[in-house]
């Protein structure tokens, strides 16, 4: 992703947040309330590495057949970017409940929301806002597309899948109480398809696909077919890098041990231990402590759980890669949309 | 409202919970995610007085013509119900956050759902799940309808009006900083327009409004302008009766004084004190001690707050009649809707 492209998706976000104080204006509302949504709007929304909106404007290039999105017109660039900032907004939406759910400090670098002064617990409302944010572009900008309303559900259901998978990791793994036996690895390819995998790999392109004006079933299943386990993959290579990761690598150091993640590595271990071994993860994991830490890692070490890491990357992106070649272009859908995803994600170490 | 209608309205919700779970049951969901999702929709959403859900069938079957509900097809009941019960989601999803940032103790005689064991903060994804489920019902029994988008929209757009009214309101009377030169009456006026009068009474009539053909901008309109003052009474009598009214009236002991409420008492008392009685307010409003409340109520005696408590209802009772009788009925918009949502506000006691 060259810096030019994510400059120019990020130009766009100012006249969203005029956009939508715009309609706070219009319903007379004192200009407390103005001030407060659009700080939270631009606190919460860019901020990240914005992949997930970026890629509804590459993908849409690629599916309309432009060189580069450097070929779209402005007109066609800034519809695009909308959905993409759209898909920003949900995840901005998720992350500042996530942050009160898991009682985070910092986030993207800077306090979580609700650890910013005078904030507090307003951030749930402001959450709140955030996703409604969402409802009032779409209507702004697509309500007389003949898509409008699979736009409307596409969010709808990714909104609630996204909701699933949050409710089965936190009753899965809560950080208070390790229950090891609660864990297992189907369950956590539920918790990574819903929590992650939905919104930010099939929900780009399908909303993408949906402007190209190529909304086939067939070819929706096509890219969802493939779009959910390349982001299992994704998460599971997360929680690879979260232990086996260098802290230059992902960027921060990795606590999933000690906060009781319903990680890859965990459920992979549980399948293999002894009986003696899983005493020791039963002992140490979840603790809030480096000794308990320490024992886990050496744990992960003694089973060779990276090479079990490295044999289920080779399967699954083999697997992945035989899907994309077989899909069915003859309706307008490309395979290529799906290799650069692939691309990005496969054996990628940050 | 008799009992037999309250209990028709009940008797629907459990084929709801039914359908919900199985959109679940459908994704393959583990059982613990199911059996939470039922639990936090059967504790946060029926047990209020329902006011609002059964509106919306009473008002289609006056806009229908017909005596009663009793006359309607149950499967008209059905439909209209469905939208009832999405009005009560809609309050829950509200509810369940406002408790939590009120730091709420009890709702509705039993603990908040976030006060729940194992429930805490996961109620923030609760609300969020409530919020979903009414989008899922919306799709699955009105997908077909012509106006299915306008449901979708007039859903979205009433919920950004409700967190703007709580936005407002938290940022103008938070509990634990007492400031009056952030109140106003006209601030009063927007909170409770926002945070309640649209989704309390314009939803249920717009709702049934959809479903009965009855769809013209000037119609939806007429029932806006009378409905949205009207819910500005009804908040204000709330406000009356916490101070002015008996704990048996209703139904519980006011606080809004101890807890910095911008309340419709504080905002007329701040327009008529002198000096010295504005003075006593800054010094005793808002503070968690019953002394200092004890000084505001005599204060409000002082000045005949109630007094001008029943000049205001008088003059907006006056006013909400006159509105009602030149209502437009050539389109096929009944002014009895309206009729009947004033009479069970007008001069209530509880």
């Amino acid at each position: 992703m060259s810096v030019t492209s994510r400059e120019r998706f990020l130009q766009e976000f100012p006249s969203l947040v005029e956009e939508l104080k715009e309609i706070l204006v219009k319903y007379g509302m004192p200009n407390e309330a103005l001030q407060w949504y659009e700080a939270s709007l631009t606190y919460n929304t860019p901020g990240g590495k914005l992949n997930r909106g970026l890629s509804v404007v590459d993908t849409y290039a690629i599916l309309t057949g432009h060189e580069s999105i450097a070929s779209l017109s402005n007109e066609e660039y800034k519809k695009l970017a909308i959905l993409g900032w759209c898909i920003e907004l949900l995840q901005a939406y998720f992350l500042v409940a996530d942050d009160m759910m898991d009682q985070s400090i910092t986030r993207r670098g800077q306090p979580c929301w609700y650890k910013v002064e005078n904030v507090g617990n307003i951030a749930i409302n402001d959450a709140f806002m955030l996703e409604a944010a969402i409802y009032s572009l779409l209507k702004k900008h697509f309500k007389l597309e003949t898509y409008y309303v699979d736009l409307l559900e596409l969010f709808h259901e990714v909104t609630l899948q996204t909701e699933l998978g949050q409710l089965l990791d936190l009753v899965t793994a809560p950080e208070d109480h390790v229950d090891l036996s609660k864990f297992s690895m189907v369950k956590h390819s539920f918790i990574v398809r819903f929590k992650t995998a939905y919104y930010s790999f099939y929900l780009p392109v399908a909303l993408a696909m949906y402007v190209a004006g190529i909304t086939d079933e067939k070819d929706l299943k096509q890219a969802q077919d493939v779009l959910i386990p390349l982001g299992e993959y994704f998460q599971v290579q997360d929680d690879y890098l979260d232990n086996f990761g260098t802290p230059e690598q992902i960027g921060k150091i990795g606590t999933d041990i000690q906060d009781n993640k319903c990680s890859w590595l965990v459920n992979k271990a549980l399948e293999i231990v002894t009986p003696e071994q899983r005493k020791i993860l039963d002992d140490n994991y979840g603790q809030k402590n480096p000794e308990c830490e320490l024992r886990v890692k050496k744990l992960y070490d003694d089973i060779n759980l990276a090479q079990y890491y490295h044999d289920y990357e080779d399967a699954v992106s083999k697997e992945l890669k035989l899907k994309i070649d077989a899909i069915d272009e003859t309706r307008g859908f490309k395979k290529q949309v799906l290799t650069e995803f692939f691309n990005k994600v496969y054996k990628r170490s940050k």
